[in-house]
């Protein structure tokens, strides 16, 4: 075994530029804890809940059709075709189909991405649910260091559907764009020399400035994802990570996860920091298809998912002009899709999912590490799969 | 609650000088994880195995005479001016106290700091005992990169022994000691602009050169733990993430801890990055107290706890000047009293400690923060107390 110390072409650094790039990131979807800080998300002392399963091997001949493709696809050359380091089904809640490849396996945490988002959005919509916020709050009554930036005179719920109006640029292809200047903010690593910005993620989002008039567009910014959460942690006094458990990851007996840091100490990155087990993000998306009950307990309210689920303003989300997500929307950091079956998603780049379909009683969960980072270079193959599986599932029932 | 984000001058980071000294210590020894990259050891999926407890609040009551000290003092005062932030002891298996305080509670991790080397030593030990391992090999024979340096021609027992010969000085308090550029070989942080040095603590290890002949005396120098690793690695194949289950963490169904990064992705720092629960620890100890048989079933080999507990060369020992413990020996890095109990033990800098006494039965775990790195400062306060506890232990079993 001359396999340690690898050569030093083939180590990956938190400080090299292209950790998240090319191969290196195949592996680092899989290692961001060995690279930067992380905070642990406890899942109790108990272990794991079992999951029911009832494998059909069958799954991997479901045919789909491609969007704007010619040749059918089976499932099975998706799962290569998408990246996919892991994948698993669950109907009726019951595991009927799972995969791994590449640094995954079954006790691997993986970068889950922006489906942290739609985490740190069920539990603002559980705090709505409960009474604990008002939806039509300013974000500036809620956490007062806000008040002079664009947050401001938002609403609550505006940050919750990303229709808040800021000046605000999340186009990763272009160097000088915003969200370079927030990573800088939250990085761990030493600032340059003559560094003088904030120094946090939080010291960031007081800088903000407003862009025309909240509520008339969604415009999908991860800075909305962590003004909720500073929001969340206001209201309740939690960090996040204990939220965690609210939000069904320790009512479920998940194994554990991690959250990466947001340049502040004790507070992870609400945006897209969480990592997990393919089967617990299973575990999770069962419980919102259970509408939050989990043996009989209600989990979670089941008011906070009839929220998500009815979608938020699809007009608003149209003018963002997404390619392939016609007709859908955003609500409490979900993706909804409005087609006939209700489906909505959790979504991350690289190709992360949680799909709830509640007519096929269907979660599916992938972990992916797709080179090009935009779903928009896998929903072809990945969208109409979903659909072809829950229409396979439906008839396996009659 | 205005707590979140904290004022700057409140903010800990691993970039800070300090993060590691005055007041900010005591936050930092219960969160590296958040500070800097981390490895997670895998406790498997059952939950942690229940310590039987039998609790005795007499034992704060016990008087021992500190040290050079003419003032008796009681256990319970002792806990506060070791700077104690977890103090567990366990009796004939049992729990009889337990206690907390700082940053520290039942589910924290906590840095063990050199308590790391114990650990690493008891796998070497182990693999010894097996016949894995020859003691008396060559090092260079073991990890040809180490042929040319100065642990070349160190067998593997001087290394397990820490009688190497080394041009390496570990004085803390000189900011030209060789430890520092050890610790900037294996930061994470990114090199300053001109760094050419080595970018791992094991590249380190290769440039190491030899000052004097092995075997003649011992020398506290943390990079023999870190050799100790590679060789472990090289031996079996595993890294050391994975063979913390020999060390019976994985066996007494431990929670979980965690390892810092050496520099290198994958390969934690062995001569002191482990992070682990006090009831953990509790575990561990009792599991080598039992001569590694847990529930009837021998997790550890008996004959790699009979080899530590034997001792080291006590000449050799001697002539390391360590004040306040004349007659003890260092043996597959534990440190052995050689007092009349066979008590021996882990320590690590600012107080960490596991106390094992084979005669009383009793296995000590402490926790500390403790403001003077060296233990001298803490042992005229913590090895009587020790010893006094053993004492009334047995005085009770009449």
């Amino acid at each position: 075994m001359q396999g340690f110390p690898p050569p030093e072409e083939r180590i990956i650094r938190f400080t090299d530029d292209d950790y998240f790039a090319g191969d290196k990131l195949k592996w680092t979807v899989c290692h961001f804890r060995e690279l930067m800080p992380t905070a642990g998300v406890r899942a109790g002392t108990e272990g794991a809940r079992d999951l029911p399963y009832a494998l059909d091997p069958s799954i991997d001949e479901v045919t789909f059709q491609p969007t704007g493709g010619s040749e059918a696809m089976t499932w099975e050359e998706a799962f290569d075709v998408n990246h996919t380091d892991g994948l698993l089904v669950l109907h009726r809640g019951r595991v009927v189909y799972e995969r791994y490849a590449g640094c995954l396996d079954e006790t691997t945490l993986h970068g889950v991405m922006s489906v942290t988002k739609s985490i740190t959005g069920l539990i603002g919509e559980t705090l709505v649910a409960e009474g604990t916020l008002d939806e039509q709050a300013q974000v500036g009554e809620l956490v007062p260091e806000l008040a002079d930036s664009a947050f401001g005179d938002a609403t609550l719920r505006q940050v919750l559907e990303m229709t808040t109006a800021l000046d605000y640029s999340e186009d990763y292809a272009d160097p000088e764009a915003d969200v370079w200047t927030y990573a800088r903010a939250g990085s761990p690593l030493p600032p340059p020399p003559d560094y003088e910005g904030p120094r946090s993620y939080f010291a960031f989002l007081e800088t903000v400035e407003k862009a025309g008039e909240h509520g008339e567009a969604f415009g999908y910014r991860t800075i909305n994802s962590d003004a909720l959460g500073w929001i969340i942690s206001r209201a309740t006094g939690q960090r996040r990570r204990r939220l965690a458990g609210r939000a069904g990851l320790v009512a479920t007996r998940c194994r554990a996860g991690s959250l990466l840091h947001s340049g502040l100490n004790r507070h992870p990155f609400a945006g897209g920091g969480f990592n997990a087990t393919l089967r617990d993000l299973g575990r999770l998306g069962q419980l919102i298809l259970d509408e939050g009950r989990l043996d009989g307990e209600q989990v979670l309210p089941a008011d906070a998912i009839a929220r998500i689920r009815q979608g938020g303003d699809r007009a608003a989300f149209a003018k963002a002009g997404f390619s392939g997500l016609d007709g859908w929307s955003y609500r409490g950091m979900w993706w909804v899709s409005h087609d006939n079956h209700g489906a909505f998603a959790a979504r991350g780049v690289h190709g992360q999912t949680i799909w709830i379909d509640p007519t096929a009683e269907m979660v599916i969960v992938r972990l992916a590490s797709h080179p090009v980072a935009a779903n928009a270079a896998n929903d072809p193959t990945s969208l109409p799969a979903y659909r072809a599986l829950a229409d396979y599932l439906m008839d396996q029932e009659q």
